[in-house]
């Protein structure tokens, strides 16, 4: 098999040995393999070439862009791991049709560098932007922080290109807006895990930037007086809101502690942080106006303040320059650094509807502290789609898996999901055997075995045996 | 099988014979067929029990809800006509979620009015929105005239309940705007056109309903400088256009000759004219100016007055009042009709790209012209969005198809579609045949052999032969 690989892609293409450490584990450091060998692909052509290999030899094909994710979807013990990392093209941007094709391997933030050139921007955006690539995004349909105003990553994306797992290369490039010729395969291949094929290509869509942002720390008495927040800026703006995001103090005393060179935004550690951000489209919110503001920044100080007189805000900060801006960023960014830093650890990757995300907080702390009375658990949350990552440090001798069950029963009995953003991988794969609807199991698993007959496209991800 | 089906139905739910009639033909007049018989199930049970007798049995069932496709997606010869008109509650609306969760038989101008009582909007609508039902706008993944700002039905459903060739009920109805537990099969289902499932219930988005409109007809030399008009619009407003609608002076012809009593908008006959229309979410935008009007009234007449003045705008006028804007839209929504009045006829539903449409046109009208030097055409376009229906009535003796294949040519050559949001059915098979992906083609056979190995959902739709 790896001589056959050779003799495809060339020797420099397929790794083995040592020389597949860096991706012999995922950077959390939860989970390690041993490939049988890495292969790194230049072209959709090179993609197919392994795959019909793979194919007649019934080797599995674990693929692999940015390996920044959380779930364990690329382990691949045994397998031939296939890095998209080579693929990395920014094949076009065509800024009057708001679109740019991109290859897999392109990392998320070089994607906004080359586009931001043109007054575009493309607004997935989250922690790991920096290495994360857009492989790994459309394979798990990654969300982050802007999903409250320009959706997850299939609702970004207008085509795919895919190599399936006999070779055969789809080409599903459609660069319309209106397309129904037949069934959505986009969709299906968007989100599966690299188990229907490989995405190796997509057109996105892009959107203009921001011309200016309004951003800002608040400080509130309950999540239920955020959500009055949220909805009264929307309500002002008529949705300008990019991103509203929760930090309880729990979190912003980890984040202290780990970066004490950094500035705390209130004098007191509050419950309820807010990091709020508007963006402004339309170039009449970035007129300055009489107060020397400009509109966005207005608007979110007259809501801000009417809170305040309220009681419901306690305390607030704007971003005065966008250095300020950054360290707020930079806060809420730390997320996934401050949730490993102790181990063993549990994130549940949960959604709620926003109303509920208060009881769940309180039923989940409550269920848990049944089971465990010591236990110390970190949540941050994209409070604006009602998506909670809710971290758990058990207690010595605690079975993570009965913590899991535990947050599950609270999401399942408020209607939410196991399962928000970071993708099922091998981590879920309980939660999705115990509360995934079985018939749509047996649909998954017909779809599975109708297109990857031979079972070796990400063997023992996403689909519970 | 008629016997099985009364029993569990009822008598009344089955309709044999004479019965049939209204659901025997479509409404075009195109097709018509002499179904097994009709069932009018009233809940999802109802719609499991029949799958059930059918999948026993191996009877074709063909899934009906309003019966207003232009595709023939609802012939069905000796088959199970599933007709889902009674079940038509609005389940639950939820304001503060801005979610309705709506039954398949729900009329989609009723959807429009339970949810503006609540100050909220359901952005979906095109002209037959008195009669189309929710079922076949999932079923077919309809488009319409509000895509270019709020997306297709697709993009507006958090979830779906479906029953599945043997009966199974598949229930995906997330209320979540993050909810990653496998493949999506909400995707999948939504315009598959009844052939994967029958789709029963949606949980469906809801906007904030606009507080006021700014609506005019304009008369432009070309459709470049129409395009110039829709970019300088969205730019100013943040992308406030909810429709952008194109009708070429043909169109504007036979409205005038079909509906004598209705006023023209203009004193000439101009070749391009475009229903434009703004949308105001936030207060800010509904707030009366020094000058009297609403800020979007005034950009609006800022932007046409600059091009009047630059020559791109000849002529145009704003709706005052909603009297004025109805007018507008009753001309627009009069298409089908207009298209139906002469016989035979094909309607091309395709899309390009939005700076490709008058090469479209100029290249498909040359073309045409080859091979039938006196054809006539009716155009009308949601130019927002780069979909045009182009209807052409052949001279005699014309094979219809060799005209659908002209027209693809020049389709394909721009990289659009030769089916944007009308579907597949049965009139588009010899294209999705000749101009689909052959391996995106394979995979649907797969999948469909997966999930209905007897093809008795809908057969002989969306999937060549």
């Amino acid at each position: 098999m790896i001589e056959d690989l050779r003799a495809a892609l060339g020797d420099k293409a397929v790794l083995t040995g040592a020389d597949c450490a860096p991706w012999s584990h995922d950077w959390t450091g939860q989970y390690d393999w041993t490939p049988l060998c890495v292969v790194r692909p230049a072209s959709t052509q090179e993609v197919s070439a392994v795959m019909q290999l793979a194919h007649a030899a019934g080797v599995a094909v674990v693929p692999v862009s940015g390996n920044t994710g959380l779930a364990g979807g690329t382990r691949a013990d045994g397998a031939v791991m296939l890095s998209l990392d080579r693929m990395n093209a920014v094949r076009d941007i065509r800024p009057e049709a708001r679109l740019a094709v991109v290859e897999a391997g392109v990392i998320l933030s070089d994607l906004h560098d080359a586009v931001a050139a043109q007054g575009l921007s493309f607004p997935m955006t989250f922690g790991a932007k920096g290495s994360a690539r857009m492989g790994g995004l459309l394979a798990t349909n990654a969300g982050g922080s802007n999903v409250l105003r320009y959706g997850n990553t299939r609702d970004l994306v207008l085509g795919v290109e895919a190599v399936l797992a006999d070779g055969r290369v789809v080409d599903l490039l459609s660069e319309l807006h209106k397309n129904n010729t037949g069934y959505d395969l986009r969709h299906l291949l968007i989100g599966s895990e690299g188990t229907l094929g490989i995405i190796t290509a997509a057109v996105v869509k892009l959107v203009p930037a921001p011309k200016a942002f309004a951003t800002a720390m608040v400080a509130l008495d309950t999540v239920s007086e955020a959500l009055t927040l949220l909805n009264r800026l929307q309500d002002v703006t008529g949705g300008a809101v990019e991103a509203f995001e929760f930090m309880p103090g729990r979190y912003m005393r980890a984040h202290a502690e780990t970066f004490p060179e950094a500035r705390m935004p209130f004098d007191e550690l509050y419950g309820v942080n807010v990091l709020v951000e508007l963006g402004a489209t339309a170039p009449r919110d970035v007129q300055i106006g009489e107060d020397g503001q400009v509109p966005l920044t207005a608007y979110l100080e007259e809501v801000l303040g009417g809170l305040l007189e309220e009681g419901a805000v306690l305390d607030a900060v704007v971003a005065s320059n966008e250095a300020q801006r950054s360290e707020m960023w930079a806060r809420r960014e730390a997320a996934a650094e401050l949730s490993l830093a102790h181990k063993p650890l549990l994130i549940a990757d949960v959604a709620v509807a926003l109303d509920r995300v208060e009881t769940f907080l309180d039923k989940a702390g409550a269920r848990m502290a049944q089971i465990d009375p010591d236990f110390d658990t970190m949540i941050v949350s994209h409070l604006g789609d009602g998506n909670i990552h809710y971290t758990v440090w058990p207690s010595e001798g605690i079975d993570l898996d009965e913590v899991t069950e535990t947050v599950e029963d609270v999401v399942l009995e408020l209607g939410g999901s196991f399962s928000a953003e970071h993708g099922v991988g091998t981590s879920k794969l309980a939660s999705m055997r115990r509360r995934k609807d079985p018939v749509a199991l047996d649909m998954m698993r017909a779809i599975k075995q109708a297109l990857d007959p031979k079972g070796i496209l990400n063997p023992g991800k996403v689909i519970p045996s």
